[in-house]
């Protein structure tokens, strides 16, 4: 580790020896310093002088030993029961746009079910002309797609409404992950089944103990629904709907209904549980938005946050990513100092349609404090808004859809903390 | 499972019931069928009726035990230990592009090696102005992206030079995999060392036991070589290299040197064992040719093959990937007879350079025997060539660089093996 305390990092950054280096065997290959100032790098090192295991020992791999705490974490406070209940993708932890499958975080409103493929069924019937029941076989055998969408919780930063809450970006954002899903359109399941003329809306029904239900447009359905059986390369893990889910592209996490098993088809929204009690915004005048779908565009800086704290002065990487339900989020802006001056981050890696992007600014840190946040702008021009212009509009009932902008105060020792500023 | 003996799929599909369906419930929600002949979808299963694991349960997740099977193999008897031998990925179980990480083909030359982040070194010297050491937090401060390219194995299909040999894609084509990288261009490095005037090559080398080096010449290190420590948005895996590991787009895996400890900058290549005895391609007339890093441009149906028969008749999907280290690849020609008949490939997913794509031919099948082959064209216009073609020009004594096109042979039984034609 380099000093907390040191100026730019490349001032002081290790040399090997004011004269450079000694090396022996340039031409033989394999040449190392025999003179340097670092033991980690002259020492052997026990790695370097003991084999590891071999190929055979783990058909399927697993993160380092090392990388321990990098885990979902559930809030216990936070649900009576873990078995309905959630917990948070580690985002302080992650890079790229691929949230790796064993870290996306789980949602379930009866525990995780464990399903048999060969015995799991999807029906659709209602309102068309064939009834029908399919195998994962049989969903196998249809025309496929591959799409990369982010999916995210209507609740996330939900305990945010009233203020700063929760030290971590982990549990203010982490309901929210981004696959690649590979699956069948479900307009083309609808379209063997036969829509009858006065086809409106869909309601999806889960396998697992909650039996979760949702109704979902028809329009939707037609327009990028996936049925999907795979994730990020290989089939759905038993927590995010193994064998079946349903990926709806922009949409609120809730209404992806996972362990999919019917598909119905009828004329009116079937009025749930989950589009009733819950997933409803509750206005500061007692009235409630209903059926709001769609997640608006929002950003969140990931590093520094308080679970990520700077170590260092001099050179520094802010990292953080940016989504929207409408389209792709071409442009994220950044401030360093709480709203004064901003700046456009730096966009890496592919741009993609209802998909997260990673945003990066890199700068020099002089030790003083900052009041760091990012708004994200889409594709159809829409601004990321602050926590209070939401709150104008939505007051402080609500526990869903809160895509305002989020503050970190990185204090002088590098230590960072949820805070709000208007 | 539907009869393998049937007609098209739809014809014979399950339907609910002549008159369709009697349906209780429907303005309640949670409508179920209740009269239908498939027990599977009337019947409550046990998943339906008895609460799931928590979200405390598995703080880092896995897959469905149901798919216990999709596993990285090795082959016993290609190595005479595991410890310095290759295991494979299994290519017919996966979907879109990304590889998962815990399924991706491992090649250690001294074991899969155990290294302890906070004691990692990765040293700069040579010819270069200031010689330099990193830790891992210094690399994690500089700015970094993000990228998706394959690792091809140099050896992948080598054992198919003199014929057909290994009965499965995971055997023939299981050294690749394809992941999004975080990481350092090592271009910034080398800014920061400071490069001599007469640098030209690199020296690339692991801290594993087996301390594997390659030369890599300084241009492709300027163009595009990252210096990871990211995969699919978590650090890499353990036997790809934890904690550090080269990324050189395109070209043969055995260069991207994983446990990355040492770059060293010179003026000619070192002639490493890894590219004097190894990795070098011997011809016909008993020259060698050396220095041959590029993966060309290749392919290979995954669905059907040998481990992945087809099991019905009718609508079918047929599926696989395409890669090239010259670009991207915006074409794929599929043929099911031979090579008499082909038809463009349907390509679905994100075409990225140096990356997989994935493509699909939805086709029916009557029952006769296929001949199928994929056959890749990349954007330089380079087309995958027969292995007859390449055997011309490149004799039969090669391991390395058989980038020919594959035959599957599927009989009318569904099954398929790995068979030649000329």
């Amino acid at each position: 580790m380099s000093d907390a305390n040191s100026g730019a990092l490349l001032d002081r950054r290790r040399l090997l020896g004011a004269g450079g280096l000694t090396l022996v065997g340039l031409a033989a290959g394999g040449a190392r310093a025999q003179s340097a100032p670092d033991p980690l790098i002259t020492n052997i090192q026990p790695w370097q002088s003991t084999e590891g295991e071999g190929v055979d020992a783990r058909p399927y791999g697993a993160p380092s030993a090392f990388e321990k705490d990098v885990v979902r974490r559930n809030v216990p406070w936070l649900t009576a029961s873990p078995i309905s209940s959630v917990n948070f993708t580690p985002l302080h932890k992650l890079d790229g746009i691929i949230t790796p499958s064993g870290l996306c975080f789980e949602r379930h409103h009866g525990g995780r079910a464990e399903i048999d493929p060969a015995k799991h069924r999807l029906m659709i019937d209602g309102l068309v002309d064939r009834p029908l029941v399919f195998t994962m076989d049989d969903l196998k055998r249809m025309p496929r797609v591959n799409r990369i969408h982010f999916l995210e919780c209507a609740a996330n930063s939900g305990m945010e409404w009233r203020g700063a809450q929760l030290n971590g970006c982990q549990f203010t954002h982490g309901m929210i992950h981004n696959v690649m899903y590979t699956g069948v359109p479900l307009k083309l399941l609808l379209d063997e089944a036969g829509l009858k003329p006065n086809a409106k809306w869909l309601m999806l029904e889960g396998a697992d103990a909650a039996g979760l239900n949702r109704s979902l447009p028809l329009q939707k359905a037609l327009d990028d629904v996936i049925i999907a059986f795979g994730m990020n390369g290989e089939a759905l893990r038993p927590e995010q709907g193994y064998p079946l889910r349903a990926v709806v592209p922009g949409w609120q996490g809730n209404i992806w209904v996972k362990w999919l098993r019917h598909v119905q088809v009828g004329d009116q929204p079937w009025e749930t549980r989950e589009e009733t009690s819950k997933y409803t915004d509750l206005l500061a005048d007692g009235l409630a938005r209903r059926h709001t779908f769609v997640m608006d565009a929002k950003s969140v800086i990931t590093n520094p946050s308080p679970q990520a704290p700077l170590k260092y002065k001099g050179r520094n990487v802010l990292s953080g990513f940016a989504w929207s339900g409408r389209g792709s989020v071409p442009r994220v802006d950044v401030t360093l100092d709480g709203g004064r001056n901003w700046r456009e981050a730096r966009i890496d890696g592919p741009v993609l349609d209802k998909s997260l992007v990673r945003f990066f600014v890199d700068f020099d840190w002089n030790g003083d404090e900052l009041l760091i946040q990012s708004r994200a702008i889409d594709s159809t021009g829409y601004v990321q808004p602050t926590k209070d212009a939401l709150r104008k509009i939505r007051g402080v009932n609500s526990i869903y859809h809160n895509n305002g902008i989020q503050t970190w105060l990185v204090r002088a020792s590098g230590e960072a903390e949820n805070v709000e500023i208007s």
